[in-house]
């Protein structure tokens, strides 16, 4: 079987990746509003590849928000199901003066596949639209395949909860199965047991009520920016330790063995340093960089801005700053009960002289798995028949925030299996994705189905 | 001859409306290369009114930057010399969204003309040209009179000294006088007894060398928004006062007679905040609002940047964050080694992780005059006569950071006789210049002439 897969891979190998290529070209950027008709275009576009490849059904379905776009192909109910999910927005892919080629135009260079959404997670969920081609052209479909690929994930998943919760028969599932993450590398591939959970939120300073002259109002009057670099400092002390009240409360300490794993992932301080081309490492004193983007909460501004910043000098006591601050989450923080300790937090620290409003972008929780399940195994059984490896379990950094959502409503665990890389500029510019990789997913994911079944 | 004055005045009153409205149309702002066109149709405007106001030599003279308009009327080499200072450049008008009318499209409302340069400086050197007319065409001029109108004040002179050391005959004069800064109020008339020096740096702080998944490096890797933000929080302790090494090393504290001179300004705590839109006041401890704006030191964050800043959000570990930042200085500090100490601050502050670049965008000295001279008299009789009360000697926030350089090269005192009002929102939307200033500098000045000549 596995014979006839790698002969129609090989023998349509460039079609998948014109295909994925053509994908790549629809700017379907959910967090902003003119986009709208490119996401559904875009819907569209994964509808009729889902047809394409040997869906029965296929349907561009509605939500309050970007719609869902749903696939089954179901040779038999009795057999078991696996539950694809992924998601067809991308990240803005801002700022576009880094790009080296257009960000909706895809380039290939080097073996990578560079454009906005190329490995998160366009690139990644059509590997499995690909696989359910060559299994279904020859003929070695052994499990139903369900799709579930949402238009807002890079948003936070508004809509999803309520489309599960109104649909859960049509999604019934025996795991779901989701490639929306990286492997440490080809020579040493892994597999996330969790993603971080999230609390992303925004605060606006206002001081005066209009932009004043630094002369002569500046040392009187206090200065938002000023306020705002206070709030976001004080949020860590000098080991890089969060301040926050409460912020670690619920988190679930790693045990020995768990911090022993994870630090027995190879990893190269002096290569990571490089890649990155910084001089030193930064982060929670007493960690290893691993457990600080796995097992640790974080928190990050994302974005700040205020006053005057174009070309020259202006001396201005600016009305107004804001940051864009968003928090990662670990096993059993909550994302409601940190967002409440966030908004609180800047909003009691302000001095009086200003007004703080604190408002949440989006939220989701985190989420771990067993590595001792059915879809698990056969996860790792798949990697190791294909990469010749058994695959290392890591904690992942990333947050999807739908995943203890779908647990709870389908009743069913999650498999991460992510063929991406960590430099593969994810939410940066020049995203890319390596095609051995594309490949390499394509064909590890029938042996998923294969063992699954089995199992 | 102080009737034929008013007489005159009130006869061309719409017209030197008019012509000043003309002048706030071209947006000539300095600090923004593209409206380098503008900026040369200005000088040409500036001219041209110089000429038609009486002036017998008006001329646009270059150098290595933006020009200098000249202009004189010398009635009589044995009479004393005015040199009138002012600026034809004006604040870039960002944010434009919140203007109510066009920077550049000067509207009147509630006896105000609102537009860019209203105020600082156009509405208020112009009314030295009207102030030309009105004794020239009553016959009544008892002074030379020199004008020097440069481009470059709002990006902090940098061609100016050159020019006025390589035309210390064509400048010389007896007095220096400027409106380019405020009184306290039409009913508590006031004259700047000084203006703080300024140092305007720029700091760009860089993480890593491309922007990152907030997920997969956040807590690993040093985040520049959180760097800069922990480096700016640090610039100030708890009660405000400024903690930078050797900032305070030069400052030549007030005497207790001076402090209570600023003090018995009238101020009315109440009124400012409200008029202000803030809850409370905000500075350094131990000093009152003027004081924290006339004596003392001050570091303001003109603006801040980095990361995401548009619509929704994204969770992305930015590789770079930027601020502007200005210091206003007291006697006798020195720019020049306050910039170096902020420069050093910057570097010093950054741990290993990141890098940091800091430049200097410009600076300009603290400058004094006493209240004994001949200038300052005539302006305090000048302004007696025309409002009736003597004026209240302040210490002005602000920066004209040439002024040092003029007394310097010049061998002359400087008198500021500014006519705007603390709320005229300079550097700031919809800054207007009140009507009723405008007119009572135009009366005021040919008395502040009268008196001089008289001395």
């Amino acid at each position: 079987m596995s014979s006839a897969w790698k002969t129609y891979q090989q023998e349509h190998q460039e079609r998948f990746l014109n295909e994925m290529m053509d994908l790549l070209r629809i700017p379907s950027i959910s967090a902003k509003s003119e986009y709208k008709a490119d996401m559904i275009r875009c819907a569209e576009a994964v509808q009729k590849s889902l047809r394409a490849a040997g869906c029965t059904r296929a349907e561009v379905m509605p939500t309050a928000g970007y719609p869902v776009v749903y696939g089954e192909r179901i040779i038999d109910p009795t057999k078991p199901t696996v539950l694809v999910y992924g998601h067809y927005d991308v990240q803005p892919p801002e700022p576009l003066e880094l790009w080296h080629s257009g960000p909706f135009e895809p380039v290939i260079k080097d073996g990578k596949v560079f454009a906005r959404g190329s490995a998160d997670d366009k690139g990644q969920f059509y590997m499995h639209v690909k696989a359910l081609e060559v299994m279904d052209k020859t003929n070695s479909l052994c499990t139903n395949i369900k799709f579930l690929i949402e238009g807002e994930e890079e948003v936070g998943s508004p809509n999803l909860a309520a489309f599960v919760a109104a649909n859960k028969s049509l999604l019934k599932a025996d795991v779901i199965l989701i490639s929306d993450s990286a492997m440490l590398s080809l020579e040493n591939p892994s597999l996330d047991t969790g993603v971080r959970g999230l609390s992303y939120i925004e605060v606006e300073v206002t001081g005066a009520n209009r932009d004043l002259h630094s002369g002569t109002y500046g040392g009187a009057v206090a200065n938002p920016i000023t306020i705002l670099a206070q709030m976001i400092a004080s949020c860590h002390d000098e080991n890089n330790h969060i301040t926050i009240p409460g912020f670690y409360d619920d988190v679930v300490e790693a045990s020995v063995d768990e911090r022993a794993l994870i630090n027995r992932a190879p990893f190269d301080e002096k290569e990571y340093m490089r890649e990155l081309g910084i001089q030193a490492l930064w982060g929670e004193k007493g960690y290893s960089t691993y457990e600080r983007t796995g097992i640790r909460p974080t928190i990050e501004v994302n974005g700040i801005w205020g006053g005057y910043t174009g070309e020259g000098a202006k001396t201005v006591l600016p009305s107004k700053a804001y940051a864009k601050i968003s928090a990662r989450l670990v096993p059993n923080q909550s994302s409601e009960k940190i967002t409440e300790k966030l908004l609180q937090y800047f909003q009691s620290k302000a001095p009086a002289g200003v007004m703080v409003k604190a408002s949440l972008h989006h939220g989701g929780e985190p989420y771990m798995t067993p590595i001792d399940s059915k879809g698990y195994k056969a996860a790792a059984k798949a990697i190791e028949t294909t990469f010749g490896k058994t695959p290392i379990p890591v904690r992942g950094g990333g947050s999807i925030p739908i995943c203890s959502i779908l647990e709870k409503e389908l009743g069913i665990k999650i498999v991460f299996m992510g063929f991406g890389l960590d430099n593969d500029n994810l939410h940066s510019p020049n995203e890319k994705y390596n095609l051995e990789n594309y490949f390499k997913g394509i064909e590890t994911i029938p042996y998923f189905h294969k063992y699954f079944a089995e199992s």
